[in-house]
């Protein structure tokens, strides 16, 4: 069975919303990144970069949430077209995710939450670069229903990621209409809140 | 013809020397980043989020350096593996790259160049993410030619952008020899030589 390792993260529930959305049974293992278990010397054999999600199927250990999403794409053929511009479509929005989207959202909010000392010129530049990109996503969005064109793919699945955990920078979808409106539709995907309360249930009570 | 609408940027790059390493005809449009014609209308209306590179491939528009390369790749069934393993072992160094060093390389240049006012904090987070970075790739090579494994890939294209302008963060791949070994190779390659004269070749004599 596919093994994920895992927490209640914006990287990380991508890969548990793809494999509801698949089907495929998984056995998650959680890695609690509260106390640091990703730095941790077991942890860091299966991934050197100490980062979750790592998927390990049928042995084969794949790091990078993005990857892993394209990886159980082309697995099982769905999620992802076929036809060579759909299929670019999905892989521009996601490295449009990977390379801008979500190093603005991590950085605003740990200049906003984690700098031991204030940052200004810091946290205004990935704050900024944070809200100009959701306007660009809101824009494509009043044009069609998801992210990479008319079906849902795993270019929502990257974005949602991080839409779900917007509180952590302290952005907010409100005021943006379209973006709203495709956060609602995937948020009520059954695949998706199944997810969700799988990951959830694996934080630890406090 | 496809057009590339590119700079001697890190991101640029990558595209010409795909586009050389396959053999495929392009017309190069300079867009000089120097002088801020990225975000002039004229290119938003190519690319909202005013950023190079971009492709036209007969009238259709792509953005994103590591979308495009994925784009051609499988256009011609060259420098991507076939087989699940091999194309899942690119993915993740495409997205290790687009999530990872390239934003650590960008924004340590940041704040050691352009920042108006120092912030050291930002600065050492950045430098140091970068260096571990460079550490882990350097780790990777120990065992293999290439970033995903035997063969050149797309994946080497990738991580070759910012290496190439490793100055801008004020980093260096002295004293990490599989990566430096690693670089000489790809350095050393025809196309490679010829897509970083063409984009150089674009940069107005100032």
């Amino acid at each position: 069975m596919i093994q994920v390792h895992a927490f209640a993260t914006p990287n990380s529930v991508k890969v548990l919303i793809a494999l509801e959305e698949l089907e495929m049974p998984y056995d998650l293992r959680p890695i609690n990144v509260r106390i640091g278990a990703q730095k941790a010397e077991a942890f860091l054999a299966l991934n050197p970069n100490g980062k979750v999600p790592v998927l390990v199927d049928d042995g084969f250990v794949l790091t990078e949430s993005a990857a892993i999403l394209v990886h159980l794409a082309e697995k099982t053929g769905k999620l992802l077209p076929k036809d060579g511009a759909g299929r670019a479509r999905v892989f521009e929005q996601l490295f449009f995710h990977a390379s801008g989207l979500s190093p603005a959202f991590g950085n605003a909010g740990f200049f906003k939450r984690s700098s031991p000392e204030p940052q200004p010129i810091a946290e205004a530049r990935f704050t900024n670069e944070a809200e100009r990109l959701l306007g660009l996503l809101d824009a494509k969005l009043a044009s069609q229903p998801f992210m990479a064109g008319k079906e849902f793919t795993i270019a929502d699945i990257a974005h949602f990621g991080w839409m779900w955990r917007i509180q952590f920078p302290g952005l907010t979808i409100d005021g943006r209409p379209n973006l709203s409106r495709w956060y609602q539709a995937v948020a009520a995907r059954p695949a998706v809140q199944q997810a969700i309360a799988r990951v959830e249930a694996a934080v630890p009570a406090t």
